[in-house]
């Protein structure tokens, strides 16, 4: 069972890709900071795509060693600079994540606190 | 009674627009995505002000389907590319939003996840 | 004792300055909304190494008024425009802040909600 309600109206338009809302109900909140597709090597390899898919596996190594899995992420932070091709990062993502939508915030920033990095994820889950 | 309370303090400035901290004692938490004013058929209407006042209708909308109301909203994160005249936002905003001081980020982004968008809003709210 | 478990997964690289995730088991968290290093007067002063620090000073307020510490911090979210030189703006920020970790986002936006600002901090805490 997810620890997480998802909130999505009616009258609202309805995207597979994310809900509007989530709803935890838990005491426990598990924070994980903005993740930028580094590697254990504290290195950014490749292009847009694959940090994005390892900004991600970084994300979901912190949900695991909190006891914790995607379907128990209420938000999503995701952030790109301008010159990724967002549905391409999309798509990459979805191989790692799945399919579990969630609510998401995405912004196109200026760039990120690493210069070199061109994604930086950030999420909140409810813990058991 | 609202679930929040407002933390200003005294050698803070002040701003009856929004809270400086607010906090939320409760076991249910809402986390609303952000809200790019899009309306029931997936579009976009109008310049930034139409979007901006449909993107807090759709929060609005996400909070009264899971039982809470703008007094609920413990932050608001409100990012604007940098071609909305802000104070122009703020004005529409509280047509909509009216007199709700919650804790507060805004941000000019490069662009939004969509593309077209002007403007996204986020919300974290407290549920009883 | 820390209201925080910090989560650091063995095999992500480790960077003593933040962590990668927090864990927070309260029923009452604090929302602090984004400090731009405003002063008491409703100024900013000087270049970003200033509002920097009174960012960070206005965070801390926030947090003692409600009950809390750096130590209780589960995330901060930090935004800092292009021209700020963001290894002296850390440098700065830790001479305020101190070595308490936690969990954050950094990211370089165009520009912030009050137009002269360079910088703009939030938080999310856990109290007891």
């Amino acid at each position: 069972m997810s620890t997480i309600t998802h909130v999505n109206p009616d009258d609202l338009h309805k995207n597979p890709a994310f809900s509007q809302g989530t709803i935890v109900e838990t005491r426990r909140l598990l924070f994980v900071g903005g993740q930028n597709g580094i590697d254990a090597e504290g290195k950014i390899e490749g292009d847009a795509l694959q940090p994005s898919k390892q900004a991600l596996r970084n994300v979901l190594n912190v949900l695991n060693v909190a006891g914790a899995t995607q379907a128990d992420v209420a938000r999503l932070g995701i952030y790109f600079t301008m010159d990724v091709d967002i549905y391409a990062a999309y798509e990459a993502s979805n191989e790692v994540w799945g399919d579990y939508p969630t609510a998401i915030t995405v912004l196109r920033v200026a760039a990120l606190g690493r210069p070199e990095a061109k994604v930086e994820i950030e999420a909140v889950a409810a813990l058991r």
